[in-house]
């Protein structure tokens, strides 16, 4: 970061909900939206803190979105909850859904919450962290744009489809991480082209299908998959359990939904939870045990859990009272 | 394979049984294994196929494997099925609870099955494949023994901790895959120290941790998982999920447990089904069409589905009535 603004910590939700409800959003929504916001950029996760309003904004425009309709959880006796967006952001409906999705896991010891019809642009590790501090395990999946070829492939089938995980950790922070099955984040790709840099090779394909490492070829062809063919495999799973499964858009439909208009992509999202008093009939204590032994022997060796860096900016921020945002953002924020 | 010797489909399972028994493995135990490596080398899955014979004839002569006890599914209201393999072979337990796990997840919408203090051989895909039979979509992940070091690290922690994955494909094979997080099989290292062949780099470190291209220095060292930082934080998931979660023992707690006496690894596995006709609200049809959608815009790039070498082999080992496994192989059966 070159120039930078400070910004208090309480007046990023202040300053959030005001642009948001500026360029269209309901009080509920903004409130849900500035949370998360909040909760990245206190984690010096810039590519999903405040930097997303311009994203919120841009959907916005595209149309499509509808700022002020309320989401609708269905009751089920089932392991099984639905949560319908009804065409509004993601956020509303997941922070509503997420305390009865607790609920069900406690009852049913695994659970899953299916989300659908909404429009999604947040990181996913906040809502499964948000589960592991009710003590339970997560993963989230959702698909996006089929920006992303499959091993073998010579164009985009899939999206840049995330996978995020929580484990639970008592008096600690949880193990939690939450990374993209493409090799690189779309965003990077946009960053090496505007500063005039190469991609590494097994990034991306061209329009072509052949391997480029020009960013801008990149852009008008496909991003590949971290890891080969096995990369692909789990973003394929990813496209299924959060697509089809759960009654909703694949990423190749989700583009064609969007018709160019940019802006977050619309489409469904699947969320499990997983409760580990339940699952080891009452020795969750001993098994945490377990798992803090094989955490000792990855840290005690140098290697770092994921997310290490994410909590040590949320300590310092929280110390300080504010985080710092690039000033050039801060000026695109005050003209939304 | 050069030279190779025929064995005709209805005796891959009577001399498996013969052999299983002979070994020390009760009817019931024998059953099991035999069907499961009837079905890998039913696929030319030569890694686990009848080769695996030697590894459960090792397995009893280690002394800690039970041949005969039989198996406790204990029963539950909620979406949790645990079964106890009580110290034998991990496969007379799944076939057991298969049944009672497609039944629970038709009536949860998402279910779990938790097999606990088993040993464990055998690939994950014919598992998930089963439940993909029952109209379910199946995750299946177990760890193994810690062989594997988290990226950044230098000894090994981690299991090569597989992960299988089945969809349900109306009048087809499903889509499946069964892939090791680590970035080469243990036996493929073994094959490459045999033919005198340098690793790919990569793949395996040595006892000092640094980076190694030598076979024999990676077996001493420690095997690095696929995919970077990314597919190590997926083999930490897979511990978690399939050990701590379930009440069982790490990769790490497995090998010590083995204490080098070889033989197939003593641990738990988990595996999650889904049924898709309560995820979709009945709607499981026209989102089959969705995820078919995705596979043929897959297939017409000329990228293939995981499995298709599989199920091609399959095709023609039924229909000329054999299979085939190398000479030296048959030779060491012979010997058991």
């Amino acid at each position: 970061m070159s120039k930078t603004v400070k910004i208090a910590l309480d007046e990023i939700k202040t300053m959030s909900v005001e642009i948001l409800t500026r360029t269209g959003y309901g009080e509920a929504h903004a409130q849900a939206i500035a949370e998360v916001l909040y909760k990245c950029q206190l984690d010096d996760c810039q590519s999903h803190g405040l930097f997303r309003l311009l994203m919120c904004s841009q959907t916005m425009r595209a149309g499509k979105i509808d700022g002020h309709v309320l989401p609708v959880i269905t009751k089920s006796d089932n392991a099984i909850l639905h949560a319908d967006a009804r065409g509004g952001m993601s956020l509303l409906a997941v922070n509503e859904a997420l305390p009865k999705l607790i609920e069900k896991t406690k009852k049913h010891g695994i659970a899953a919450l299916a989300v659908n019809n909404c429009y999604h642009f947040s990181a996913l590790w906040p809502e499964v962290e948000e589960l592991s501090k009710a003590g339970l395990a997560a993963m989230a999946m959702v698909p996006s744009h089929s920006w992303v070829a499959p091993a073998g492939g010579t164009r985009g089938s899939l999206g840049t489809n995330p996978l995020a995980f929580s484990w639970p950790r008592q008096n600690q922070m949880p193990f939690t991480f939450d990374f993209a099955t493409s090799a690189f984040a779309r965003g990077e790709i946009e960053l090496y082209k505007r500063a005039g840099k190469s991609l590494p090779e097994g990034v991306a394909i061209d329009k072509n299908g052949k391997p480029t490492t020009d960013p801008s070829e990149a852009l008008q062809g496909a991003m590949l998959t971290f890891g080969g063919h096995k990369g692909s495999a789990l973003s394929i799973m990813i496209e299924l359990l959060a697509g089809p499964l759960i009654d909703d858009l694949t990423s190749l439909e989700s583009m064609e939904f969007a018709a160019g208009t940019g802006g977050a992509p619309y489409h469904g999202e699947i969320i499990l939870a997983f409760d580990p008093n339940l699952f080891s009939k009452g020795r969750a204590d001993a098994n945490e045990a377990r798992a803090e032994r094989l955490f000792a022997d990855i840290i005690d060796q140098g290697a770092r859990l994921p997310s290490q860096r994410r909590f040590k900016a949320r300590a310092l921020n929280l110390e300080r009272g504010y985080v710092e945002i690039p000033q050039a953002l801060y000026a695109d924020l005050q003209a939304l």
